[in-house]
Order: structure tokens, then C-alpha cells, then sequence
């Protein structure tokens, strides 16, 4: 078969591969349809992520259909249509049965793409498939399906859920790429008062604009904080969601976060950041860091089919799996190309 | 009257003072009869706490018995007898209708012995007296009590609430000073399965264990997080509760933490730490801090009358209120006097 690999920093090929075959009674063979490229894998191919070897193919999102099941496989059978969590999950060890299904301690957790091959493929080795895939309901745009493989849950558990946003709530989310524009269209769920979007992309923040965003400050004179506490009365935001990942962005949620507020953290950090304690020590926050757990999968489900979700918005670009190299050229190049994500779809 | 006063950093005395009097409709006068010493008054004594001013009575815990009380004071008369929160509170603005009586924005928080005169004297005078002083029960150990002013809900609520310490959990206090004791005394209304306890002193630890730690580690070697990561199988703890201050024992909390785990700071911090986002974004975790609220002190107050809490195991050393300066010597000298809470009763 063919797929993306990675050989090191830098270098990624379309290539033969074998096919994958059941290694585990648990596991499934999907057939990819569709698949898209994260921000993480972009990540990986500037050799931040270190645990992806050479030779690894990449990818942890998307939408298939069953091939084959290992004999303890009882929740799907070959022809079924699937959605390829992100997460794979035992069920079974403590992690998971408290649904903290990304620390999964019998080899689970973000291993798609990163410790084994993903699904940037024309094939996919999914272990524990029975907690790790959903059936595809019927009628469903699966274009927009693919978005609840990662960034949809991900927006929504690491931002909205850890960060407790309620009616009447001012939120601000900062970075308005896929995962933070994920976080203002699924906050949206609790009818917050106001939803501000930081980031320093006028395309971006238009498009925030359209997902719902009541306010925008761009962020590119360095004066997010001043305005963010201009729009608040000075008073800061209730919760602040941080979906970019470093150590700027993570100070601006520590100056804008009202007294009993909520600092949300979605982005992939490199480095340490510098903890406010002498001035946070008494202002009765709470700080959150999460790896998803898509534990939410099925509830974004459900709003997707009902059409109160509608995260085919976040699709700006279309290509073939046969093109994934020049996908990969777009996606690196988002701002330019104005790219949110985008979808591969089988040849 | 006399009070015990502030003259700037390491100056103090004991001298004659004007009697408060009513100032707002809503003030109380309260005679002093037992109150103690908290280690924020040794962080001001050290000229830590700038917005304590030359000229000011210290003081922010006790009991009394009202003397006066102004004319919108309706569920207090003179000679009731009361518990002196050190929170003062409206009880009207949106903080307070929150429970975040900390950040009152009436002019309440943390005042007493702060920003307006305190209860290490003969008199105080108690603003928004309805909603800052507790009735004390008839028969109820009046020495005890001054406990609940501050070290008991600061424990309880910004260690174990915030820590969301649960039956089975694996809580860790760092620092067995009156407040962490006081956070290892109400932990314990949760059934954890185990509380270990983190100090440097060997006399504090022992006195932990005799509060019910399960486990003691004593950090004096550098090697507190080996230490609680072998009594945790590697695994490390579902509740850090960090009652020092500094940033070595905020860092012991970071390393400790078990994924899906809390940090609960107590520590009043004077600088910034370092916050290991780097490793920490995917660890599932939460931190929080706060100042004292004070919102369980009718809850706390019920276990001190059933007995099911008791806080006068705390009482190390006692004092005549004209003694409170040598009182100051031996609460300055904790460690070498073994001391933990003084209580000091009027003459």
C-alpha cells in the first residue's frame, strides 16, 4: 500500500509500505476514506516530537471502513464505516476506567502516528477497536466527521470542559488556528456571554467572527492583555483558553484571568513557562493541562448528526491521498495559504 | 486600650492604642477575649506584606464578645459571643454572591490586621459584622475555635477542597506547619487511602503522624520526590497540597503529581516558580490557588461541636494577651520551641 512516511526532521516521502495485518485479537484493519493533517504532525516533521522514529507513518485522524477484525473484536465487522479516534483506549486498566482514556496504561493513549503507524495510509493497524472507533451514522457528512477524530474533542475537553464555561461567562481564546476556532465553536454548547478571540491573523480572527466570536483583538502590537482588560471593564475574562503553546501566549491567560477564574490549556508546549505565584497565589484560580481523552466523541457525534455542530466550516482545502505531499506543502504554509484544515480523501 | 503594633519591618509593640469605635452602619465592636499569632503576621513582621503600613494593629484571628454594634447590624447584640473570621465580607457584591468573600469588592478580603486595624488588641472593630462573625456555641472550647478564624478553612479550603481529595486518593501535604496540619486534619473527612507528609522538621512529622498522616517523608535530604514516587509504586500522588511557599516545594508538587492529578497551593508566594509545561500539557492536571474564602466556616464549626474536629491539638504554647510580644519570640522561633499555634487570652 501506500503512505506518508516519516525519515527524520524534514524529510517525509509518499511511499510503498506492506500492508497492515492483525497483530492482537483487539485490533482492526480499516481502509482509510478520509484523513487530514493536525498541527502536531507538522510538529513531528520539525523533529519536536521525538518518539516518532524514521520510517513511522503519520497520522491520527480519520474516517474508514473495516477490513478485517481480531477475534476479540465484537462492537464492529468487516464493511462497517468508522471514525479513528486519536485516542486508543484499553477500556479496561484504572486510566481509562476514569475515562482518562489518553493515559490508557496498557499501551494506549496519542500512539496513532506517533509510536505505531497511522492513518495517513491506505491502511490502518487501529488496536483496541472496540474502544478506539465509533460507527459512522448513516447520512452523516463524513468530510466533517473526520474533524471528531482529534481537534473537535480536543478544543472542547482540553478548552471548554477544563476550563468550566458556563452561562453569563467571558471567555477568551487565544490562537484561532483549527484546535482554538474547535474551542469557540464548541464553547458555544454553555452560552457564554461573550467570546474573545486573540490571535494575530486578520483572516483568522474574520474567521472567528463567523463561528460566533462577540469580540476580537489582534494580538500583533503585543497589546492583547491591555485590550482584553479594556473589552472586561478590567476586570479580565472568567476563563481564558490557551490553544497555541507557548510561553507568550500562556502569560497573556495569566495577566487577562478574573479573580476565581480558569486558566484552560490546550497547546503543546516546548519549554517551561514562568508561574505567577506572587500575584496568582491568592487569586483563586485554577489551571488545567490535558491530553484529550475524547471521552466526548460520542456527544460531538450526536450534535454533528443533529446539526447543531457544524465543524465542516473548518475545511478550507481538498485533496486526494495520493496528494498528501502537496497537502502537507499547504497546511505548513496555513497562514499564507489560508489554511484551516484539510481533507484527503481516498484516490 | 493596647495593641500590639506595627512600627515597619521588624519593629513591633506593645502600646496604647484609641478604643475603636463605629464607623459604618454595619461595623461591630468585638472585645478581644482570646485570639493568636498567624505566619502571614511573621511574613509582615519581615516587611513582606507592603500594604501593612507603619502604625497598624496586627492581628486577623479570635474570638470575642460584641460590645457594640452599628445601627444595619441585625443578627449580632452586644454580648453575644463571636468568632472573628479573618475574611471580611459583604456578602452583596458578585464575588461575595459567588462564595468568593476573599475578593469582596465592597472593601472586604483580607483586611483585618492588613488594611484596617486588627485583633491583636483589646478591641477591634469588625466591618459588615452580619456577614464576618459566626455565633459561638454555648459549651464549645472557645480556645479551639480561634482556629477556625483562619488556619482551619485555609487548610480545608484552598488544600483539600480545591485538591478535590476523594475516598481512596493518594494525598500528599508538602509543609506540616499549622496550616498543613490543618489541611492533614480535614483531609481526613474524605477517607483517603493514604496522607503522606512532607517537612524537613522530625518533631512536626511526628506530630502529623500522631494527626493521622499515613506516611511521613522527611525532604531534609533533597529527596522528598524519589521518596513519595517509591511509597506511590512510581505512580506519584492524586493530591499535592503545597502549604510552604517557596518555589522547592512547588516544584516537589510538579514532580510528584500523578497524571490526572491536583496541585493545590496554600503557600503564600512571594516570587514566580518555573511551571514545567514542557512535560506537564499532557498530564492531565489541574492547580489551583486561593486565598481563604472562609464559605465552610459554619461547616466546620459543626464537626468542632460534635467533636468529629479538633482543632485544639494545634495549641502548642499559651499567653497572657500582655504577653503577646514574648509570644511573638516563641511563634518566631517555631522550629527551636517546637511550637505550633499560640493562644493568647485576655488578662
Amino acid at each position: 500500500m501506500k503512505a506518508l512516511v516519516y525519515h527524520g526532521p524534514g524529510k517525509r516521502s509518499w511511499e510503498e509500505k506492506p500492508k497492515p495485518a492483525i497483530k492482537d485479537a483487539t485490533d482492526a484493519i480499516v481502509r482509510i476514506e478520509k484523513t487530514t493533517i493536525c498541527g502536531t504532525d507538522l510538529h513531528i516533521m520539525k523533529g519536536d516530537v521525538p518518539t516518532v522514529t524514521d520510517g513511522r507513518i503519520l497520522g491520527h485522524e480519520g474516517v474508514g471502513v473495516v477490513e478485517e477484525v481480531g477475534s476479540a473484536v465484537s462492537s464492529f465487522k468487516k464493511g462497517d464505516r468508522v471514525l479513528i479516534s486519536c485516542i486508543t483506549s484499553c477500556g479496561k486498566c484504572e486510566a481509562c476506567k476514569k475515562g482518562m482514556y489518553s493515559h490508557c496504561s496498557n499501551g494506549g493513549g496519542w500512539i496513532l502516528g506517533h509510536l505505531i503507524d497511522g492513518t495517513q495510509a491506505e491502511y490502518v493497524r487501529t488496536p483496541f477497536a472496540d474502544n478506539s472507533l465509533y460507527l459512522v451514522p448513516k447520512g452523516v457528512d463524513e468530510d466533517a466527521l473526520v474533524m471528531l477524530s482529534d481537534i473537535l474533542p480536543t478544543g472542547f475537553e482540553c478548552g471548554v470542559l477544563n476550563g468550566a464555561v458556563k452561562p453569563g461567562d467571558t471567555v477568551a481564546i487565544i490562537g484561532a488556528g483549527p484546535v482554538g476556532l474547535a474551542a469557540l465553536l464548541t464553547a458555544q454548547f454553555y452560552s457564554p456571554a461573550e467570546l474573545i478571540m486573540v490571535d494575530l491573523d486578520a483572516n483568522r480572527l474574520e474567521v472567528a467572527k463567523q463561528f460566533g466570536a462577540t469580540k476580537l483583538v489582534n494580538s500583533g502590537d503585543g497589546k492583547a492583555v491591555e485590550k482584553v482588560m479594556a473589552l472586561t471593564g478590567g476586570k479580565g475574562v472568567d476563563v481564558a483558553i490557551e490553544a497555541v503553546g507557548i510561553p507568550a501566549t500562556f502569560d497573556t491567560c495569566q495577566d487577562i484571568v478574573a479573580a476565581g477564574g480558569h486558566i484552560a490549556n490546550i497547546g503543546v508546549h516546548g519549554k517551561a513557562v514562568s508561574l505567577k505565584l506572587e500575584k496568582l497565589w491568592a487569586h483563586n484560580i485554577t489551571i488545567t493541562t490535558r491530553l484529550v481523552d475524547t471521552v466526548t466523541t460520542p456527544m460531538l457525534l450526536k450534535n454533528v448528526v443533529s446539526g447543531r455542530l457544524s465543524p465542516r466550516k473548518l475545511i478550507t482545502h481538498e485533496f486526494k491521498l495520493d496528494d498528501v505531499m502537496k497537502a502537507y506543502d499547504t497546511f505548513g504554509n496555513a497562514a499564507k495559504e489560508r489554511a484551516l484544515k484539510v481533507i484527503i480523501r481516498k484516490a
